[in-house]
């Protein structure tokens, strides 16, 4: 396998673009990769895109050929690739491998979700196919809901508080405002979230990520062109996936994520590096409760004491581990397709020392962390700057 | 790259399944396939599976999240891979490019789609998603008149007749009829074709793919471990995909697929062989137009004589090269997400000399041809026996 390198990256502002289309969006953050990485689109030989569910939020399948089409790449194959909210990082996985076994030179890859077309309600049923519909969301249960039984047997089980959760927001808020793409840079308190409007119990509005618009890219080369095209090429050291039952009832546990421990481990192993190796991760938090399972599966801390953790400050810029540099899912926004690129390209602005008012001092390790749903799929990448 | 084998194939007969769901028809195959490889689930590390349009038609996305839980395959990675009707060929392309860099090993690569739950408008509508929605579908375009516009400008430019048209499905169907996984397994007539009701002038009835459920698999394996699991391994030599302009008004041309040609060109180029080296096709005949047109395309045929070599005959069981021994799209059925899959086990059954009545003498090396809506994407793959 041939060593992959990132040596372009762009994305749009998430939040809600009204005078903008899918189509225009995605090809902004691709222009934008294209650009960053100093080449000419003729270069190029092979894409991936990630998006869930174009065909319900906009009427439009085929996101590969509409993408080739409006970068204006035509003849090179493009893909869409889909898993739900980790759409993205299953691109990102795809062009690892296209690039990993010869296939292709030069690859773009992008992420993208147009979301606020529709109105909430539609749109939380069309983020339901994402769960096991025939078993969930057709009884009822929404994704809140989902994650707030997760929560609640996290709570009864490692005495997380809501007040632990909360802890997560302001620290992505806090992040956000220093990142002028995310779609709310503005500063919260624990207060603001603690007293904000209950969606499903334990589980308040500013627990939630938003729904948002927005696309990234990346542009793929092997590594030993990579330094041809950039001083700062970002190697992917490790890229693993793993799933789990769709259906929450047909788990092992609820207060985890079965598929982050097992991608987390994956990743750790093709990476030969422990977690105490990383100096910073973007991780899925789709709700407040999903970064304290995940950041416990992942093992940077024991299961049970990643609540505290995060109230503690453990995970905020300045600790060992800042987690959600970017603002995360709940302040950066989540264009579902397009949130796994975004985790990369943040990856890739912290290693190139480009972070401006959020950078990790001396970062040289980056891991990210992408969920399916309710955790079927999980997705890890490892990065690293030379 | 590691050369890649298809070790096990499996599929469900194509038509209208009323008693089961998409997970039910997906599982069937895989099972099919693993079973048909003589190995057990736990051996496989990794899956693909393409279907189109599983959010709008059956309210399910994250399908590669519920097939590994379905299959009982977790914790490992399945991811969907989406390109309209090319959606199946496009999941084998991932899981030959997973086996090839050495990611995986033993990987289960699988189409399906349910398409008949919906009423035919519904359908034709969610179809539309294929094609460039914003400049066609609203604007009235449903895939039946897009074909008829290619379809009057072959017969300009070329003289092709609605009769040569009519040979595509009569030949079809009297391949079909020797196939038990077909939809239709009746033989018809050019006066039934001629005679059918009129879709969209010079299109009738007959002239088009029905509406179809049903699902098909494949286990893929590196080569040189393939002859440990079966006698007879048959290698991917070729895997190639290109890309064209989504609406139509954007083409070249409108008598041909550039994303074919260049497909194709790029596959006898990795394969090392010339269409003459083909000892059967299987074509992508959405309509009777587009085989016309892919037998050209792909070199088969001169630029303009592909329907006259239809009613001659020379596509036929017997011929130098026949083409859809499986009856294709219009009388095997086309659940589009498993139509490339079926493709595949079509070519797989010919090579093996599986495919009684309508067995090809003598088979060597098997083409198949798989298009993405109407042209903006093609992927061309090559098999070939021990």
């Amino acid at each position: 396998m041939r060593k992959v390198a990132i040596i372009g990256v762009g994305m749009t502002p998430f939040g809600e673009h009204w005078e903008e289309g899918l189509r225009d969006l995605a090809v902004q953050a691709g222009i934008q990769a294209i650009s960053d990485a100093g080449i000419s689109g003729d270069k190029i030989d092979a894409g991936y895109i990630g998006t869930m569910a174009s065909g319900r939020l906009v009427g439009q399948e085929h996101i590969g050929g509409l993408l080739a089409d409006y970068m204006g790449l035509n003849p090179i194959p493009i893909t869409r690739v889909e898993g739900a909210c980790a759409s993205g990082s299953l691109a990102l996985r795809q062009g690892f491998m296209a690039v990993a076994s010869g296939m292709h030179e030069l690859v773009v890859v992008g992420g993208v979700e147009k979301m606020t077309d529709l109105g909430v309600n539609t749109v939380s049923d069309i983020l339901g196919g994402a769960g096991d519909q025939e078993w969930e969301l057709f009884l009822g249960a929404t994704f809140p809901g989902i994650y707030a039984l997760m929560a609640k047997r996290h709570m009864y089980e490692y005495g997380t508080t809501e007040e632990m959760m909360a802890a997560v927001a302001v620290k992505n808020h806090k992040n956000g405002a220093k990142n002028k793409y995310a779609q709310f840079q503005n500063e919260i308190t624990l207060d603001t979230v603690l007293k904000s409007k209950m969606i499903a119990d334990p589980l308040k509005v500013f627990d939630c990520s938003p729904i948002s618009d927005g696309a990234a890219g990346l542009i793929l080369a092997p590594m030993d062109v990579a330094q041809s095209y950039t001083k700062k090429p970002i190697e992917i050291i490790a890229t693993a996936q793993a799933s789990d039952a769709l259906a929450l009832h047909s788990r092992e546990t609820m207060s985890g994520l079965r598929a982050t421990q097992v991608a987390g481990k994956k990743a750790f192993e093709m990476a030969k590096l422990s977690h105490k190796d990383i100096d910073f991760a973007e991780i899925h938090d789709c709700f407040t409760i999903a970064e304290i399972m995940a950041i416990e599966d992942l093992g940077f801390f024991k299961k049970g004491q990643g609540g505290k953790a995060t109230l503690d400050g453990k995970t905020a810029l300045g600790s060992e581990i800042p987690v959600n540099t970017s603002g995360g899912l709940k302040a950066c926004g989540h264009p579902v397709g397009a949130t796994g690129i975004k985790q990369a390209v943040e990856a890739v602005w912290q290693l190139r020392g480009q972070a401006e008012g959020r950078q990790v001092k001396d970062a040289h390790i980056g891991l990210t962390h992408n969920v399916g749903g309710s955790g079927a799929t999980a997705v890890v990448h490892i990065y690293k700057n030379q």
